[in-house]
């Protein structure tokens, strides 16, 4: 793309309600706008690298054997009635509205009670699971305070996968693949050395559910970590209980702040019995399904990756997440500086290789500061002084080590 | 995909409230699930559809230099105040919620306002100009009385494009350049014949806006069209001007109901007046943005294809737009013709052809109907018979067209 076609500025501050460092860059880069506390817009920039945490996200499921679909945001009450999670002094963060002709509606939170009642229509016999559905699709949460940028939003695709099994061993296996395919998402978008998979609360069904929390100052959360041990538990169970659980002490963990990127919750059959989700088992007896859901929020994954690794100068991303791999700079100067320019761009689209092509009428120091600020991975450097060399000047936004390359070179180190 | 991990099953009868035949279809064949008068979740086969319909729009947008973003659905009063679209008196569609700790909020059902407001920040300078930011993005309007199926519903995806132009002759190329990328998504999703680019009410700017109205009877709306001449307008601004400024006579025309599947609008500088988007152009002066909108819903859309192409037995979708390239419909028998089934599926998924393989345990005419009802474009058959045969049997769902093929001869027509 080039910069032209972009119709995004960069800004030297954020807007002055703005606290939250991962927001305050990605609005300052052009990557997001604020709506409103809590609501954001994703700009051209966002969106690519909200698409790429995605499209990693649903490798991942589908690797696991998830079959995407994608339900309404709108609820009628009667199925959330049913499992005491639609009076406002149970779930205190809906979103409420109703249709003219009268009716109230939410705006869903989560998606449990949906796709447990949508799947009474679908499972019948033990031959139709297990299976797991899953979307990423915008959940509504009127939270009291929106603070910590992306952290904490008002309005926010999630990828929520629901498994439905046949028995809590079938179950439990499902629910140990996901857990592994969680760690290989975080690892993949970057966040992998940081991010542990984390005791928390169960409920009735299970003594713990999992969060995957990854250590940053700017974390909500608390967990206490082993770094050695690589076990981490939310602050909330930190009991002796589940320090004998773990074979670990309380010495031995520290305690950090964190950010929970994603989670994995054991539901037993708490919906499948309330909503009446059944199956008929090898023995033709009527058995409820056993359930868990799985969470990410694709956008606080982005977020957190602007966060930790952001530096004074801006944006860092990691090559798997970038909205592109690589930036021309254009240094203005002769015609044969815009002429290679455009030739190199021309050559490594052609290569398939996803390129921002800074082709505007600009200061270096002002193109420079932009390029820092936009966390691009890799800055090709095009001026009169690379142009007399005969090769481009190609540095690495994370570590700014700086190499000479030929367009055939650069082909191969960004293929 | 196999059918066994595609949790969906076909039903007999559609719910009794649903009278349309898309729905009833695409229901039955469990492309989609109802949630409410005007709500559907899309299931894992209406999403593949969907998907399609969206990357088609999305390449064509792409193509006149659209710029993809999204944003949020939660709106605040403000700038809606300003354009006097907030009033329930004015726009009586609005969903409207409320934030826990006091304020109204709406949920957008466009994005004009938005959008204005937005593009402050970033367009100053002629230089700026024009741009095409356009999103795939979740509208919620609060119909009266949700009907016809996918037609008309409360929560739905659309594709909206604002264009930012420096004058009304910029604007004017956009506009037509719009219309004809318009044609080109309704020719490739298989509406081309059937669609008409139809004179309709404009604004205070432009005389006419265009809508791409698709004949049907199951349409709500009526068009006046001389399928000779390839001129349609719609019945509201049908009259004697309207006829001379077109060079046709009534008696030319002739009244046909039709689905609306996409419409573009000359804004004006109503909105960029009113939220002060302005650009100084090369003389300095400050001058008002010249916007235009262009929509089209890709459910609509999917909804017009399975309207339109139904025949007695089910679904007929056209190939660029089908879930599945084909249909591999195995009919139990020895384990030979399950292991040539298996070994089908294998290579046409190694060639890159989406298939859907349906391995249940079933009898022949449920497994027949059912690919019927499917309306995937190319059936082909595994059985006793083909395996003696030596080759598969492949029949055209459009047409019952039936060919025996060899796995090469079926790569080489299905690739």
């Amino acid at each position: 793309m080039r910069h032209t076609e972009l119709f995004t500025k960069t800004r030297r501050d954020a807007p002055s309600d703005e606290v939250a460092k991962n927001a305050q860059l990605l609005i300052r880069a052009g990557y997001i706008h604020k709506e409103m506390a809590g609501v954001y817009d994703l700009l051209p920039l966002g969106l690519r690298t909200f698409n790429k945490v995605v499209g990693i996200i649903r490798e991942e499921m589908n690797n696991i054997g998830g079959t995407e679909l994608h339900l309404s945001a709108l609820q009628s009450p009667e199925n959330w009635r049913k499992t005491d999670r639609w009076d406002d002094e149970k779930v205190d963060n809906w979103f409420k509205t109703s249709l003219r002709q009268g009716g109230e509606l939410g705006l869903g939170f989560t998606h449990e009670e949906t796709l447990t009642a949508l799947m009474r229509e679908h499972i019948s016999s033990w031959r139709d699971l297990p299976t797991y559905p899953y979307q990423f699709q915008t959940k509504f949460r009127n939270e009291a305070r929106a603070k910590s940028g992306l952290m904490r939003t008002r309005e926010f695709v999630m990828k929520d996968l629901y498994s439905f099994s046949r028995s809590t061993q079938e179950h439990d296996v499902f629910y140990a693949a996901c857990g592994d395919a969680y760690e290989r998402i975080f690892q993949r978008v970057g966040l992998g050395v940081l991010t542990y998979k984390t005791f928390a609360s169960g409920g009735s069904f299970s003594k713990y559910s999992h969060e995957f929390q990854a250590l940053s100052a700017a974390g909500e959360d608390t967990v206490y970590v082993s770094k050695e041990k690589k076990i981490a538990i939310n602050k909330e169970v930190l009991n002796d209980e589940v320090l004998a659980d773990l074979g670990v002490t309380r010495d031995e963990l520290t305690e950090e702040p964190a950010i929970e990127v994603g989670n994995i919750f054991s539901l037993g059959t708490r919906f499948s019995e309330t909503l009446g989700l059944t199956y008929k088992n090898e023995d033709g007896e009527s058995v409820p399904v056993v359930m868990g859901s799985y969470g990410i929020g694709p956008a606080r994954v982005m977020a957190t990756v602007a966060e930790v690794f952001a530096d004074e100068k801006g944006l860092v991303w990691p090559v798997a997440i970038a909205p592109f791999r690589a930036h021309i700079v254009e240094i203005p100067g002769s015609e044969d500086v815009k002429k290679e320019a455009e030739e190199l761009y021309s050559s490594l689209m052609e290569a398939g290789i996803d390129v921002l092509y800074d082709n505007r009428d600009a200061r270096a120091g002002e193109k420079f500061a932009d390029s820092d600020l936009l966390g691009i991975p890799v800055r090709i450097v095009v001026s009169e002084k690379t142009l007399a060399a005969g090769k481009f000047e190609c540095v690495e936004r994370a570590t700014g080590h700086t190499t000479q390359k030929s367009v055939s070179g650069l082909i191969q180190t960004l293929s």
